[in-house]
């Protein structure tokens, strides 16, 4: 199949999971397989993600993209932030952590620098809508590009500015939410099939399907529902290649986690994870992103040290439990040959 | 196909809508064109379900549901209540009607007995899980007994209580939703396709797929994904056989509403609606279902007899922009036609 001008074995997008889990190997083991692999740029410094994306290409001559964080211009409650940060003194002084609430812009930036000085075949966006400007640059230096929208208006914004792609996240998905403005009403958020369904009507650039998806039939249901590629996120999570921490690996095999909720308890921003006892300790954590993911990341960091999952963020889809521990070409070819499978043979 | 045991033309089947949309014109009108029409007897006394019943059987030969809520046991938080209709005083006094927070039982055990005593193909339970002896008892009378659920854990608990089939609700669908519990963390709902994923894995009893349901692609999408049916609720509200106001109707295709969200404003339990003025004045409403239900039901009619469509509830899933008005014969022949068109070409 083709997406965005890159010929792909299976239409299976790894989803870029900034903050650790997302490697070069992950991403080359996800494109060598036949699908593509994506490397998260979040949180990385500009010299950090030049790094990666050499170490990819190192790895592979396959296609992959890589994704930034859009920074957030969005004006924050000081007030709950630093009433939040108070609640968080507990915690802080077990681990003997600081917690400091500071905005930062991502390096964002920089890192758009390195991608149009040594441009990549994919770039896609998230917490935002890149600028038309932005977005024509990045098309003349060679690259295509995705924008994470989470609701048909957000598309169409992110059609008008240019985007070649959408990936489409429904509320199943783990990690933050795509959300161009965080602050919006929860019982807004739309689950997968219908934002795909309502996207066939609406626009008219392919899209890539997000949340929840962890098996060949998932997949065939997102391409039955107008997706031209399903993304997997949880299901590379626990893969040899995922950077992701073993404290987050074992737990999404642990029995004590029964299920997943959406908080801003550990960013400030609205993300799916693991219920766990930092969440529920932290409910009413104000909308603040980045300043209160930075407030917490020492906290977050200590608890992972110390190998307890109730201190630290689980990122997690609602597909959780189907997270395997097998290397990353056997899930997205297990993946793959399940969904052509269900997609040749239909109904009968 | 086969959907417990009625033989019918389409996987499709006709959502009971409570409160005035659902009628035996509606049902019938499904039925016979090839689908499974339900009855709502949700709001009814047990002689007019017992009427309607009459009624849809003049109608129709085919088979069809009738569907049943189940009486709320929860406390509530009696201070809160208060507080809402308090909160209500302003639009009750520009109506002129009264506003009472009373709790009722439905007449859930009358409408049983009609049930038990004249049974009919299909019976299904929305807010809760009946028991095993209620389920027993239906089926010995020759019934099929199909439980509402939106967890894998509720699942497990409809299958213990010896449910024939489920009837799988997304966070998607218009209406109510049929958690057991109301008083949930929103953001722990689940998404239509992660849950029938995960359903596919924890239960083993046939699954109805409800939730944004709107076209052969999203039937074919939910097939794929492991249901058997797909519930069309929203899809069949401004057919003509609908019993929806016109207020209701037509505010479906107002461009005036944009979007959908979940809300206890109107009842006490979680429904989604189009977002009109009174969701947005009164979003802080407790879980108190059907006391607060009670207490905005004058408020409701009045709005509708006033034609307003800011005052009452216009209950409508997220693919809402979707529905058509044309006769449910219709609707139901085009979303089968498009379907099977889907599902037998596969992804050639």
């Amino acid at each position: 199949m083709d997406l965005l001008g890159q010929s792909l074995r299976w239409p299976i997008v790894g989803a870029p999971m900034a903050g650790g889990a997302s490697t070069p190997d992950l991403a080359a083991a996800v494109s060598d397989a036949g699908g593509l692999g994506f490397l998260a740029g979040g949180y990385l410094s500009a010299e950090a993600l030049d790094a990666q994306i050499a170490e990819l290409r190192r790895l592979t001559d396959a296609p992959f993209g890589v994704n930034l964080f859009l920074p957030q211009r969005t004006e924050v409650d000081r007030a709950a932030v630093d009433a939040y940060v108070d609640s968080l003194r507990a915690e802080a002084e077990t681990l003997g952590v600081e917690t400091v609430a500071r905005w930062d812009d991502d390096a964002c930036p920089d890192k758009l620098e390195v991608l149009l000085s040594h441009p990549v075949p994919i770039v896609s966006f998230t917490f935002g809508c890149p600028s038309p400007e932005t977005v024509r640059r990045l098309q003349r230096a060679g690259s295509r590009v995705v924008v994470t929208i989470t609701t048909p208006s957000e598309a169409k914004l992110a059609v008008a500015a240019g985007a070649d792609a959408l990936s489409a996240q429904g509320i199943e998905a783990g990690g933050h939410q795509g959300t161009f403005d965080d602050d919006v009403d929860p019982d807004t958020g739309w689950g997968l099939l219908a934002l795909l369904a309502a996207l066939r009507t609406e626009v008219a650039i392919p899209v890539i399907a997000a949340g929840g998806i962890m098996t060949g039939s998932d997949v065939a249901a997102v391409m039955i529902a107008g997706a031209v590629a399903a993304q997997l996120g949880t299901a590379l999570l626990r893969c040899p290649e995922s950077g992701a921490s073993d404290v987050h690996k074992s737990a999404l095999v642990d029995p004590i986690f029964t299920g997943t909720a959406i908080t801003r308890a550990f960013s400030g921003r609205r993300a799916r994870g693991l219920v766990n006892d930092f969440m529920r300790r932290h409910r009413q954590a104000p909308s603040a992103y980045p300043q209160i993911n930075n407030a917490t990341r020492a906290i977050r960091r200590g608890s992972v040290a110390r190998g307890d999952p109730h201190g630290t963020n689980l990122w997690a889809g609602q597909g959780f439990r189907l997270a395997q521990d097998r290397p990353a070409a056997e899930v997205v070819a297990a993946v793959g040959a399940d969904f052509e499978t269900r997609w040749s043979s239909g109904g009968r």
